[in-house]
């Protein structure tokens, strides 16, 4: 159906949206009532809330309402997973304005309702009014099932730093539509829909996992985060750090554009929005089967490569990665 | 302190604000992780969440940035209250200029915390980022300490109809806001910040309440929602619906200054946004002490006035209160 949001009404609005959406066990009670019912059998609800907003977080043509939702579901969900937590349902918010063609909006709520199915998360409730500006905010609810929050501060010397997930593609993938670029498809898809690896969240806390996080702001800024909160410093190990053929191909693409010149590393260590996974294990414990070690926590502060400082201009230049 | 969000950036915005927040035993791991922890001792955590628009929701000419903040948190912790829940927790994520004061977002946090501890709620996280328009998305968490859910489809005929609370005064201040006006005092006041009888949820929930809500699109509205869900007709008293001194001060005001000719009565019934909670209970039950009896359930579908049909037409014009 072709028409707009204001065609359609607030509460049609609603139970159009709502009917895209996942039944899920973890939805006691649904959307329709004055708050849903979230299963939370740990007794900690594990919960986190986001913000997108067009033109900032993303660009109508750049992304689908489709790539839209998927991402917004993925980046919330990908906070629950961070804290050892399976994620169990997710809220919604969207403000558009009045001639916002409901198309985009199916498309959303087609993207977000298939990630939450994707992490096992349900859609309790949300809110739906009018702005100027496309905003959604999101958030994601999960539970531990008995295990410790892994936190950002329980890093010790001697842990092993290991990642899961792709880290890099995302931002390759920005830069490449930033420079009209369509090759390699790795990094756009990635960009567009990124796909957290949800499920080694909690695998990562049943192995005993120090400190964990999502890497939202890319992995040296975001292991700098651990570094911090635990006191403790983080080298990287450089022979861990290949950046792979994708990454490669996206900086020769650019390149050979007469884009800027990049070094593939710099996607890697620099790169956000692919939503890996970053965390650090005691030195005896056996990492999950998809985690892949990077570095050691040591003594002192702050992150090294290879035992070299990341200089201030390395740091801002990994920034504009962004 | 003057100057503006840009000034400070993200990472001390969000604690400059966290700062303005109260403690809450509720709230075991606060904001600075991927994601929150909050106690749900009960298993089933109510949640729910609201959107608020700048130019849609509040303005800045007749809202201060206290007012604002009051007003996000108490419309989002009504939600819980009107469940039959305790507030536990609320997550709160902003949008907004990088050139916008940061005075009134520090008033505005001041007004989130403070409403929030005045409902024993802590704040478990949140988000910032920038926007062209000012936005708000509250998400609020409550615990039903073992109560049943009191949702909205409930109400048996014979059921006793009942509310506490405010009912009109923050349509009358709206309305006196349009017409320039500043009196009477205590409508303006409800209208930039609400008091929800939060503790009457859990209240009403103790002495069986069979459905609840609370009142934020009008009376008559809010309460056709339990009557349509609960399959219900809802029959009101007029003898139970003197609009008090206020409305009827509020209507002589807008009259006087040649503004709209307002029924005090339409406020009451009409008017949104006090948050007062209505609810039905068994007819046995003896209502909390703070509930005043307004109606009663009986077979059929609607809501009616002393056995008269409310018109389509008064509809709309209630509908217009707002």
């Amino acid at each position: 159906m072709a028409g707009t949001i204001g065609d359609l009404g607030e509460f049609g609005l609603i139970a159009r949206v709502t009917a895209r959406f996942p039944h899920s066990d973890n939805v006691i009670l649904g959307p329709g009532d004055d708050a849903a019912l979230v299963a939370v059998p740990d007794g900690r609800a594990v919960a986190t809330t986001d913000m997108l907003v067009e033109g900032r977080h993303f660009r109508y043509e750049w992304s689908s309402g489709w790539d839209v939702g998927h991402k917004a579901a993925a980046q919330n969900l990908a906070d629950i997973a961070a804290m050892g937590a399976r994620p169990t349902a997710l809220l919604l918010a969207l403000a558009a304005p009045p001639d916002f063609p409901l198309d985009w909006i199916d498309a959303f709520a087609g993207g977000f309702g298939d990630e939450c199915a994707t992490a096992g998360a349900g859609v309790a409730g949300g809110d739906i009014s009018a702005s100027e500006t496309l905003t959604i905010a999101v958030t994601a609810m999960g539970d531990l099932a008995g295990r410790p929050a892994v936190r950002r501060d329980g890093a010790r010397p001697g842990d092993t730093v290991a990642v899961t997930g792709n880290l890099g593609l995302s931002a390759a993938g920005l830069e490449l539509l930033r420079a009209g670029l369509s090759e390699p498809r790795a990094c756009l898809d990635e960009h567009r829909r990124p796909h957290p690896p949800y499920a080694q969240g909690p695998a990562a806390a049943d192995r005993g996992a120090t400190a964990m996080l999502d890497v939202s702001d890319g992995l040296l800024q975001d292991l700098a985060h651990i570094a911090h909160a635990s006191g403790a410093a983080i080298d990287l190990d450089p022979a861990a750090l290949d950046p792979g053929s994708d990454l490669r191909a996206a900086a020769d693409a650019l390149a050979a554009a007469g884009g800027p010149v990049r070094d593939p590393a710099t996607f890697l260590l620099g790169g956000g929005e692919d939503h890996a996974l970053a965390a650090t294990f005691p030195p005896d414990a056996a990492l999950p089967e998809q985690w892949r070690r990077i570095g050691r926590v040591a003594a002192g502060s702050g992150v090294t490569v290879g035992g070299s400082s990341v200089s201030a201009a390395g740091w801002d230049h990994f920034r504009g990665v962004r």
